[in-house]
């Protein structure tokens, strides 16, 4: 856990380090997770990365209370990568990012990800996508609702399905830049969700 | 995923098989994991164990496409092991099953997890504990906030802080089981949670 400073202090660095955007180069996860947890500390909201699947198939154990896994392989998740509680709601969303400036194609969001999210929402969750266009350096809020009718009728887009910037830019929610938190998630969410 | 057949099939297989207890013996773990399935499946809730938090040192690429992990640890979870939605309403709960019959150390639940749930309870979830008591065959669904009260003013019992077997009983809500799902975890939290 880091130990953030009081809320003052934070206002005051916010200021001065806004437009510099110190951020830039760091992996949207990484923000997305230092976000997370300042938003953890203030309890504001608790939304944790689910961690990566692994299959174990070999252990070792080197000393009598250590274990060490000599093999292993990655799994497909079948959920998203974040989850958790805002104001009493389920929130869940999964975070994309893209070196294309015009696009992100749909094939870097995988099936049994759409189908959670359509699930989700059905159950009366809260279900996102998060955006981020690398070029422009901007993070975007995307609602699942919206994107689940492109998705469903999106024709191909140079040869793939995909969202282009400018219709992510249009109907999705710009995530402020800051430096704690480096991405001021929650108030997308409550301009999207709460207001 | 698991091609469960229709409900009606299921009460009645359910009224041959609920007497025999077939499913004693097996893990709490797989018990909650095949009941969480049906209820994806059957739209009913969307809940899921987290994957085990894996700390990645060393990968092999055996072949281009595919990626071999031959040095990794198990981390500390720093949350519970289940979470999800049920009715639009955020639920997290840890499992925890004991050979012991008489209580469940508290040494068995992480402080950690005890602080999540706290922290999940005031931002308006649902949380509890499952409680496998092995010698009896009977697993509970235990209220974090009647949880939390024994936890902070509890003292020592058999030299250890624990919750006993007859408080559990007589406070926790009895997970009826079943064929299909093998526990009727959704019916506890009905009891508890939407009566």
């Amino acid at each position: 856990m880091l130990n953030f400073p009081n809320k003052k202090v934070l206002s005051t660095k916010q200021n001065t380090i806004k437009s510099n955007h110190s951020n830039r180069g760091m992996s949207l996860e990484n923000m997305i997770n230092n976000s997370c947890e300042y938003y953890l500390y203030n309890n504001i909201a608790n939304i944790h990365k689910k961690p990566t699947p692994i299959q174990v198939v070999k252990v070792d154990y080197p000393s009598r209370s250590s274990t060490k896994i000599i093999e292993a392989y990655y799994k497909t998740p079948s959920t998203t990568d974040y989850n958790g509680i805002y104001k009493g709601k389920y929130i869940d969303f999964e975070a994309k990012e893209t070196n294309i400036k015009n696009y992100l194609g749909f094939e870097y969001i995988h099936h049994h990800q759409i189908t959670h999210l359509e699930n989700i929402v059905k159950h009366g969750g809260i279900g996102f996508l998060i955006i981020y266009f690398k070029h422009y350096d901007e993070v975007y809020l995307y609602d699942f609702n919206d994107f689940i009718l492109l998705y469903n009728k999106r024709n191909d887009i140079n040869g793939k399905k995909s969202i282009a910037y400018t219709e992510v830019k249009e109907n999705g929610i710009l995530i402020k830049r800051n430096y704690i938190p480096n991405l001021e998630i929650i108030k997308a969410i409550d301009e999207k969700y709460f207001t």
